[in-house]
């Protein structure tokens, strides 16, 4: 099953389009009147007002709905590293999901430099203009240690939405899924194949949310604690919290009596013999991007019972845009000092809650990307959960 | 003659706007076929295209219209050092006339350092994002040496709208000025009051221009090569070029017999009797903001042929917006590399050509802020001159 080759028709949308985004001017300025309230003299006003109370900034600017959207153009989409201004047309079109689906102001920056002290001196050097930033299609081990940077120096919310976001609707498809089979995220033994930002992130989350059995691959086979060969210090420490019993071998091996599988790496990954060897109603997310790690119909066929991917061509797509427009609306709208754990998984359990127990089935297990509730219904309960954890500033 | 103020009135409008620029998506994003094209899949063929030629980044993002307009937050206005945050009414103000003016994109920073090597890569970083630079309300002397550095740096146009902005729409006054009085460049005594960013940049362009006899006064008066106090790199270099007589004295003491008088520095520094010791047909720039050096009726009575100030309730108002929406227009409108002095001399003499033989008069030596031929006419002299000099790159 080849997908539609869109690439010859967007190349020539994008140059009609010449920018995916605009920037414009929310005030009048056109009589001497009114530039002298928007501008000089009347700014130093608003200016002064910042100058005693920083806070300030978010309500006589901007801020308060601006986010940074920035990359160093070093894993864009599965493109590898091909620098910064080419990755700028996936980072405006980034922003203008932002746009469209959160109502937040995204401006895309791609940096020129991919030394993580100098990325995170220089984005901390204009964070002071934003209410938030997105990490974007920034390579691992790299993107952890930016990350990690970033909070420490900046006082507003930093997500690199290639891990939390894809762990957020990962959670939320998984939460719907386990309704179908009637099973609990406690007592299901969960593999995830890859072991890169999007692998690492869901796995920390299922954990927050209380999932007991994970075992994650990576190219070698199984990951445990004490394994020598292809480690990292992230994989170090993601081993001491998952497959607890050390096991060792292949994905094929780690798959025998899985309840759930997760791809976020290898296309073709996996055979309808890795999936009949899982337990009874498996659940197979094979979300490799544009070739999945096996192809739905070939899933269902071979046993499974509930198959999701990253495609939009097929029942349940796992899809990233259901969750940060949202979740940086919520923390925007409470100006949040973070997004934390808590904020996450309230925004999984929102997403998951739009697909009714009406609809829920196992072609059914994600609400549409365009579904107009999204929004606000997340939003709110990332609110909630920022209010309830105390991160939120108003 | 007290000027209105706008301090309270300009708060109340900040509050309701809750920030002066947006930014907004140009593509449609409704649809999984418009997702396709305007993100993934589709999005990996323009990327791939400029991965392939970095100049493609102009023709495939919006990159061809888009300014940076950046502080350190430390000379915002005529109110000092304010910190970042509070320059930024000032920088949206700023990119809201960017746009109405010129039709730029402008999007505005302020940068948590004032120290000029880490200003200057922070902006590095970021400049692959932008077709040009507009530095703003950054202090005397850091300006100088930072624009040095950006301009080593990057190959994209930088631009001081302080000093560059305000020496442009002065040598435009100054054109139409010396037509009135019939009096040519570069056979008239001009002394500037001020050494800082603009009045340095203002001396430098009128030497571009012709000018033989500029004399500059600092607080300790006139500056001559070889003076011992208060001297620094920028005066010392200035001092090589003006005032070839080295003549030593106060600002009352230069203005005897000058033709032209500048001020860009302190108001009510210039007396009636300053005015009147002057040559015949005197020319008076009184541009302290908002309390110019000496009151119009004040200079016109005792002796001044012209007098104009920054104000917009006074003829003749000495107006950056003039030039720096138009400027940048043109420099995108021909991808220039740099905003250089044949550039900036074309814009003025644009801008003084806006007012014709029949309207010139001593009250009309400027055209109006809002007059709708400046974008297109400063533009189009601007490309021109790129074109002359080999920095345009289309």
């Amino acid at each position: 099953m080849e997908k539609k080759d869109y690439s010859s028709e967007a190349l020539k949308k994008h140059y009609e389009w010449r920018g995916k985004l605009g920037i414009t001017a929310r005030v009048p300025v056109g009589s001497n009147e009114e530039l002298a309230l928007a501008y000089t003299p009347g700014v130093a006003a608003p200016c002064l007002e910042i100058q005693k109370d920083v806070d300030k900034s978010y309500e006589l600017t901007r801020r308060w709905n601006l986010a940074l959207v920035v990359t160093d153009g070093s894993a864009v989409l599965g493109l590898g590293d091909i620098g910064p201004e080419a990755g700028m047309p996936v980072m405006e079109g980034k922003c203008a999901l932002f746009k469209a689906f959160g109502d937040v102001d995204a401006f895309p920056l791609c940096l020129k430099t991919k030394d993580v002290e100098e990325m995170a001196q220089t984005i901390y050097n204009i964070s002071g203009s934003f209410a938030g930033i997105n990490l974007e299609d920034i390579a691992a081990p790299r993107c952890f240690e930016l990350e990690k940077r970033l909070v420490e120096l900046c006082d507003i919310p930093i997500f690199h939405d290639d891990q939390h976001g894809t762990a957020i609707v990962t959670y939320a498809g998984l939460l719907n899924a386990l309704k179908i089979v009637n099973k609990k995220i406690e007592e299901v033994k969960i593999v995830i194949n890859g072991a890169g930002a999007a692998a690492l992130a869901i796995a920390k989350l299922l954990l927050a949310a209380g999932a007991k059995q994970i075992s994650i691959c990576d190219s070698r086979g199984l990951i445990y604690e004490g394994r020598v060969e292809g480690m990292n210090p992230y994989k170090e420490e993601i081993a001491k919290l998952t497959n607890l019993e050390r096991q060792s071998g292949s994905l094929q091996d780690a798959m025998v009596g899985a309840d759930v599988f997760i791809g976020v790496s290898v296309a073709e990954a996996v055979t309808q013999e890795m999936v009949q060897s899982m337990n009874h109603n498996s659940i197979i997310f094979a979300c490799a991007n544009p070739v999945p790690e096996i192809y739905p119909e070939e899933a269902l066929s071979a046993g499974a019972k509930v198959v999701a991917t990253g495609r939009s061509d097929f029942p349940n797509q796992i899809n990233n845009v259901l969750a940060f427009p949202a979740i940086f609306r919520g923390a925007f709208d409470c100006r949040a000092s973070e997004i934390n754990d808590e904020m996450k998984l309230a925004a999984a359990r929102a997403i998951a809650g739009l697909v009714s127990e009406a609809e829920l089935s196992p072609e059914k297990i994600m609400p549409e990307a365009f579904d107009p509730r999204i929004k606000d219904t997340v939003a709110k309960a990332v609110v909630k959960a920022a209010k309830e954890t105390g991160v939120n500033r108003v």
